[in-house]
């Protein structure tokens, strides 16, 4: 890499980039992808919103616009933030090009080469991008089925600072998680919070499903249990669209006027147009009626995906039953046809059906030395595999009942 | 800035910020702001075109895209370079939501912490914002009204690597610059390039300006000259809308894949209604007559500032004379009431009239001990004062013509 700054080490094409390109083949059951269905859009009446929006406003919102967002846009973010229990004001929102934005501009705030940031065994394979572009030192800390254990982040915390690391984050997806599906169990995480700021760690909450509960349920998110330990990330991509690339951030006022300069050296604003055609959206009410609906499409898939594996896959494989969000995750029983499901990835796609094996959502070197738990119910006997070499993420929120029967039934015949 | 990364040091607020508020006040005139007049914008045309796609094809435009970006746009682009006499292909080319992100993304990319960046002196703030976010160390070469000298260039980048320092990258705005208005010779462009790889020096060049030429004429791009040895950033915020957030790249294909894998970890994918609305304006044809009738827009604005400063200005002021683009760089005779630019904004703006003074676009420790030459045509005698101490730009893009002679006659009386 002669010539290339230090960093670029770590821009590494993800692991599942292959595994996207072979989910578009004509015939491939895709349970890789991560994308929201799209189909319940009323895309006649947002087209036409569109349109009056540009011809109207047209020289506001083709324009520049301010660093911090489209301020109505931010008003209507802070009712929002309401409806999880949080009361942030106007100046404590930063909006971003998508929240894959925002986690880039506080992983750059806050750490330095060699920082750690604690995260989620298994997480989100964007967010470990941004993490090793930044030269960041992650850790991961096992989930089970109530998502993160608080005194497990204590005890990671103390151990590696009595190592001499300096902690800096921790990254969590509370909410129906990416990739296991699980949900912070509601009394665990005013302690998680608790935990981390006592040891000084700010709490990332990346939180892009919660609006997709099945049962309409909606936990209070971490930030309204302390708003000066937490860092928001918010999305319109699953409930509305990912195209628009609009997001948020909530961060206390003395972090959030950094993020701004810094979000400002990236996108100078984030898209005006974008903002505006998202307040209308969620302005109208199209998005409360939307988001039931593709809630209860997402819950029509999931159960289409459980009830799939119940009846096809091997003795001994477990899932987790999530209760809103996109994923299922599955372990692998001890002794099957593969130890490491990336192994089963090659024949899978010759059956016709394509996953992201469980390897992808790991990084951490240290690791797999150690027996985890894990989120799909059972103990891990993985001491000295690779984190995850027994999991599967399938994905269930862009492909039919009948097609994600049929993904997992070929998927069965592999294993 | 304890907790921050060592890099938060150098997220400061611009130095323009606060101008650019006071800008926004009932009757001032801003000759500070640098927005492209979007009043000729077919604004019901595009309407109607946003909502076809959004109805036609919601569901590609909504949805996630590549995160190279929207193929149709990548190959509109490619043509668009060949009237600048590139000819990259596909694969060189990266999307990007804005050109501002692919100077954060060539940053990111080459430049470790003490790194040096040659720069225009004085050059593009926001840039300024950028690099200093990687904690580079800027170094500034003087302009006169040919721009950079290749000399100059050489001479300096020879005397950097014998201070052991690791020169990186050339960032230069050859045609209409910001601030100075001025536009690099087509004689220095080959010899420029040439220079640069010579001494294994990436030029990154920034041309936002470059289709809002008064005359129509188009010098070749510094990419033409050497594909190998250039990173083009381009811009549809000036001859369409910033509004949307579109730009692009081009690098030769072993640095644009890794510019990919970088854009992808801040943004997934630039926004694809926003490329699609770009390339829905670009194909119509609307783009061309646009651009014509923009320029023609700020060619009467610039000459009715330049007019204005004739009338008004005290002698012994000089200023450039652009060919195109949004601004005009005053330089005050010695003497005169102000030393120093900056210290004019308070009377300036009591007096009803706002600009950026000059020593915001510099920062180069380093510069104004030497003395250096003047974009507007004369000798400049700095040596030991600020660098563009004497300096003022002044933006003509946004205001009308007899605003624009107000506001001259205005700033005339505080000189």
């Amino acid at each position: 890499m002669r010539g290339f700054a230090e960093r670029a080490g770590g821009f590494r094409p993800s692991a599942v980039r292959d595994v996207f390109e072979v989910a578009m083949r004509p015939g491939i059951v895709s349970l890789a992808g991560g994308n929201p269905d799209l189909e319940l859009l009323p895309l006649q009446e947002l087209g036409e919103m569109a349109s009056r929006i540009i011809a109207e406003e047209g020289l506001e919102v083709l324009q520049y616009g301010s660093g911090a967002g489209y301020e109505p846009l931010i008003e209507l973010v802070t009712e929002f933030m309401r409806s999880e229990g949080s009361h942030p004001r106007v100046e404590e929102i930063q909006m971003t090009a998508g929240s894959q934005m925002g986690l880039d501009l506080v992983t750059k705030l806050f750490c330095d080469p060699g920082d750690v940031i604690l995260a989620e065994g298994p997480t989100y394979t964007g967010a470990l991008g941004v993490f090793e572009g930044y030269q960041v030192d992650v850790r991961q800390v096992p989930l089970d089925e109530d998502g993160l254990d608080p005194a497990a982040v204590e005890t990671r915390i103390r151990e590696l600072k009595e190592q001499g690391k300096r902690v800096k984050l921790l990254y969590t997806i509370p909410n129906f998680q990416n990739p296991t599906g699980v949900t912070l169990a509601q009394e665990r995480r005013a302690e998680l919070v608790r935990v981390c700021r006592e040891q000084d760690v700010l709490v990332v909450e990346d939180n892009p499903y919660g609006q997709l509960s099945f049962s309409g349920e909606r936990l209070p998110s971490l930030h309204s249990y302390d708003p000066e330990a937490v860092i928001y990330l918010g999305s319109f991509s699953k409930v509305f669209s990912p195209g628009v690339r609009v997001g948020w951030m909530v961060a206390p006022p003395r972090v959030r006027k950094f993020l701004q300069i810094a979000g400002e050296a990236v996108t100078i604003c984030p898209s005006v147009l974008s903002q505006r055609l998202v307040l209308g959206f969620m302005g109208q009410g199209l998005w409360e009626s939307h988001t039931r609906r593709t809630a209860a499409l997402y819950r029509e898939r999931c159960d289409a995906v459980l009830t799939a594996c119940r009846e096809h896959m091997p003795a001994g494989t477990r899932w987790t039953t999530p209760t809103g969000g996109f994923f299922t995750w599955l372990t692998l029983p001890e002794g099957g046809r593969y130890d490491d499901a990336a192994q089963a990835l090659a024949p899978a796609i010759d059956n016709g059906v394509v996953f992201v094996p469980g390897t992808a959502f790991h990084d951490d070197p240290t690791m797999g030395r150690t027996p985890g738990t894990d989120p799909a119910g059972g103990a891990v006997d993985d001491a000295g595999t690779r984190p995850g070499a027994r999991n599967l993420r399938l994905a269930f929120s862009s492909v039919a009942p009948d097609r994600l029967t049929e993904g997992v039934r070929r998927l069965a015949e592999v294993f």
